[in-house]
């Protein structure tokens, strides 16, 4: 039973049927009759969190959906399963992160904000759905955003709660999650037969160009997503201009590495969907930190060359030595970006002093401030009125949590796709065959005019 | 003469031409001589509605715009129509409302607020229009505007006046009125021809996409639509999340149906395209208030499920037996989904209790306000400092009101449609004729590729 | 060496390797520790300025990309290119524009303010774009944005700094500057081959509608574009209207004149995609000021008539006899707008008196305003607290300054826009052949249905 429980603070109380413990859903920051009265209504959280939270949606469904709807012939699939799992997955993503996070009382808290991170564990799943795309039916698709969302909430909570580390725009916990997950995936959905490519993976002139939409309209909202989650302020602040310098320093890049390795000297529309992109990953784990802009620059251009090569050579020798077909290539987009950018955030860690930072920076790196009792925590709390406790770590100790949050996330994630792939692989999941990937007409009734496969290359024999 | 006149308080008054009284525009919340010195500029209602308008911006030029335009040979005149008919509604509505609701001193006051309750009315419009899609020529929107704006306004200014309703989302004022008008309008403009379909009925690959473009768009912005003319506050924050909810279990019941319902299993473009969205209407009436996430739950589910049927039986069943063609359906997105959601706001106020809402219930509820002089108006406001008083209704007589409202706006709409349906007969009008129906090439010059019917019946013969 | 210093008070700063003064980035308001205790993380400058960043972002990337993507063969181009163009015009503006104008005590002081000033500036570069669509490499786009730039941000900042003038909307700063550049260019780059017409220089049923698309987002957010930089508050809230207004009046005054003036009383999809626009740069000069509702409402209708006409008939004409091929119309839609927005400005400043505007005058129009020590000034101050010294110019005096920054702004920009053209015709430029124009084969590798014209010929041939 799903209430906002401080809105009846008398009425009945369902045990739900499954006899879990009795919760509801409550708006934040609580009813009104709570609030004293001077409250200002326009302090309301939602005006914090709302214009992020719309930035992301356009994000999750308008930009994940053109940009997956890339395929000639899986246009309306790209795109329309992306809604399909988004939506289920965010509803699902709030009752699980809810119980994990945000449950006290009996009650689960919800409120915009709770959307916020629903959306950051549907993106989560989106991304992984990018290795498989072409190869599952929407029941399988559905099935791993059900395990998924379970699998990524508890990593969440486990490494927030007992780790406990930085990692503002989710370059670990998002990125490197979503990509191993993924590619454990498809590593035990792996199809032989489709190793040499398929006549239906292609691209058409229009789908292409609504692709690059999607790209656009990731990019444009991208800082939105990594700054939605950071310290309001200059933190925040920060985060977006760190981000937007990513992204254009990645985007150049992009440009520059597909003219110069190609053949001909000419475009590929496949970079400049993924690979202008990169930058916004790289500069996720460190985004909120005072890492300059030439960092911020250099860490886009980093990311975008390892993309790249990625695209170029991983992709093909995971593809036929280690059985991984990476349909969209999130290895190379969120995996070894996220890789990176991880990187650079224990470097970034390591080299933060308070000569740097002032005392803000036990803000930022929460972690690093002292205590309860410690005498130091008052003598800061003068200088930052409200500045809460911490664990008193020392920069290296914080390095050291971090490096243990990734190969953990990199570890459940593996180990929680390849169980997801086998659960996929059962009979009752309707995965379509070898024949049936990539193909529209196999989920939906198509308008007259759709060009089946066979049409064109009997017209092309007639020629 | 329209001016901003508290900006120009000694200039000459000019008596407009048609003999009205004088009147002007004038900038809320008024000029800054007239602030007190401590005014911070961001404290200006601009920043409170600005963020609400942009969105709703989108989804009306947008979001609209794609969604209609999903014929294959009347994509142009969906999505331009879909402009001109916007602007002009727009315009026309800011003045028609600017008469009857922030009409004083011989002034219309304007501010963003006013530019949003045109939206709002031009939303009315559109939504009307989707009922006789493909079958009028811009003359006869422009008409349709023409008359349709001043009958919802004078409904409007009435029910808001002296019904005095709840109704935050609109889904009385706005999808019952825009409903049942278009139905009046299509009743008179009967074409006994097309019952059997038509040969440019047809969609193609590439407008079912951009149609799911403009419905992602509704989608993801629908929140900031219900939600823009709640109190702000808490009520905001709510109505943000009851849309979200109701639209997301709409969306995935809507996914459900149109599988198990279709004869081989695939799921049908138009139900995406629409009937995803019944939820967003269904929570609209009792969106501000405090109804539970389980009962918005509830709600989008029964308003998806009451769409979709409409689609499968109601709509055909019209159309052969009421001479109603209702042409994108909007029977069962707005009017079923308006009776439900109206019925449930009715049953959230007759259960709506001080004990659950606290004394913001005569915040939320706002006529249930005791009146001027009551004493306990006195000890509320020391709650609630600012309450306004209201008419000291009962929860059962403002359900009344509510009722009283329904059908007085079902009987306005419908009558204001059948006689603009009568008007847009007239010979002047420049209907199309049967054959010239979705057809993009009698109001545009076309492209050279774009595909006559004709030519595509050819080269299927010569196959 | 770029960082963000006041967050390395004490780090080492390193010469840049072409010997230029010492200079980094920086984060506005500064950093957390020089800020008071009492301060409110929400009151960051960055909740001011980032919404209207987000929407002038949507309008540079997806409204640009798609409205220059109304090409049948040209649609990857001139989405690409725009993307590409208008990533490297805004980073490089960030450095330009910060070495001219954010530039103090070796530090470039950054915040989201400048990446919307960077924004414009990239505006400016697109707009020129549009005179050369089609005939240009990327090679050649890049450099023109690699010179653009510097004279532009010389200009802006020598008529801000010395001239200073009231242009709230960039009417002469952004879209005359671009206008005559833009021509200025393609005067040198002139093809007389292609006076008559391109085989490809055609568009196509969906490229026509994505861009309507395009055009739909830049209606969408233009009052955020013309609103961004005037003075918060009761200014920005005028600003929208006003923009609204016009945006409104042109849309329709566009339809009938389109629909009025062709041959057989059909709609021009060209008109609809940027004639309908007029508006929102006809406002701009004085879309901060009191000009009246009816006076933007005016301005719309004009601009909207000389830029229809503009296309009709000024434009063949400059081709045929000027040797201006003005492949996008820029000076209908921003030169001769441009002027009638300036020429508004003007009426405005010499109409503005205290008895309109009250003291608030002298906020708008900040050059009026009493300079320092004026005893007048003491007074003003006590009914506006902070209001700065000015020059104590009369409206007069700063109509004269306005026509000076018009013709400086003119003469200037055609003149960087000829030598740049000279410099774009440098044979190691890479410029597309004339057969070669309006084809995206020539820069891309190409989808396999992509319909090459000589294909197109064959099939008709054949037929």
């Amino acid at each position: 039973m799903i209430q906002w429980l401080a809105h009846r603070p008398h009425s009945a109380r369902f045990n739900s049927s499954c006899g879990l413990p009795v919760w509801s859903l409550h708006v934040l920051p609580g009813p009104a009759w709570l609030q004293s009265n001077e409250t200002n209504p326009m302090d309301n959280s939602v005006y914090r969190d709302y214009p992020f939270f719309a930035d992301v949606q356009v994000m999750i469904f308008v930009g994940f959906g053109c940009l997956l709807a890339f395929c000639r012939f899986y246009g309306f699939s790209g795109m329309v399963f992306n809604f399909l799992t988004a939506t289920f997955a965010i509803q699902w993503a709030i009752v699980i992160q809810g119980f994990f996070q945000f449950y006290h009382e009996g009650k689960i808290h919800l409120g915009v904000i709770n959307l916020l991170y629903a959306e950051f564990a549907c993106a989560v799943v989106l991304i992984s759905f990018g290795a498989v795309l072409g190869k599952t039916s929407p029941v399988q698709l559905l099935v791993m955003a059900l395990l998924e969302i379970p699998v990524f909430a508890v990593t969440e909570w486990a490494v927030l709660k007992y780790i406990r580390i930085n990692d503002a725009g989710g370059s670990i916990l998002i990125h490197l999650f979503a990509c191993y997950f993924g590619l454990g995936v498809t590593f035990v959905l792996y199809r032989p037969a489709l190793n040499n490519g398929h006549s239906k993976e292609i691209t058409s002139y229009h789908s292409d160009i609504l692709s690059v939409m999607g790209t656009l309209f990731l990019w444009v909202f991208w800082p939105s997503f990594n700054s939605a989650l950071t310290l309001k302020g200059d933190d925040q602040h920060r985060a977006i201009l760190h981000t937007f310098i990513g992204l254009s320093s990645s985007t150049l890049t992009a440009f520059a590495l597909s003219t110069v390795f190609n053949k001909r000297g000419k475009l590929t529309m496949a970079d400049i969907q993924n690979v202008t992109l990169a930058g916004g990953v790289t500069v996720g784990a460190s985004v909120d930190m005072m890492i300059s802009p030439s960092a911020a620059y250099a860490l886009g251009i980093m990311g975008c060359t390892a993309c790249f090569f990625g695209y170029k050579y991983l992709s093909p020798f995971l593809a036929r030595h280690m059985r991984i077909q990476d349909q969209c290539g999130i290895h190379n987009l969120h995996g070894l970006t996220g890789l990176i950018s991880s990187t650079a955030a224990i470097c970034a860690i390591l080299l933060a002093t308070e000569e740097t930072y002032g005392p803000s920076m036990y803000q930022i790196f929460s972690h690093r401030a002292p205590p309860e009792g410690d005498p130091k925590l008052l003598e800061l709390q003068t200088l930052i009125p409200g500045l809460k406790p911490g664990l008193g770590r020392t920069a290296q100790e914080q390095a050291l949590y971090q490096v243990a949050a990734i190969f953990s996330t990199i570890a459940v994630s593996t180990v929680g796709g390849v169980l997801t792939g086998l659960v996929l692989r059962l009979p009752c999941m309707a995965s379509p065959s070898d024949e049936d990937c990539f193909d529209d007409e196999v989920f939906f009734d198509m308008p007259s005019d759709f060009n089946r496969v066979e049409d064109i290359k009997n017209s092309m024999m007639m020629q």
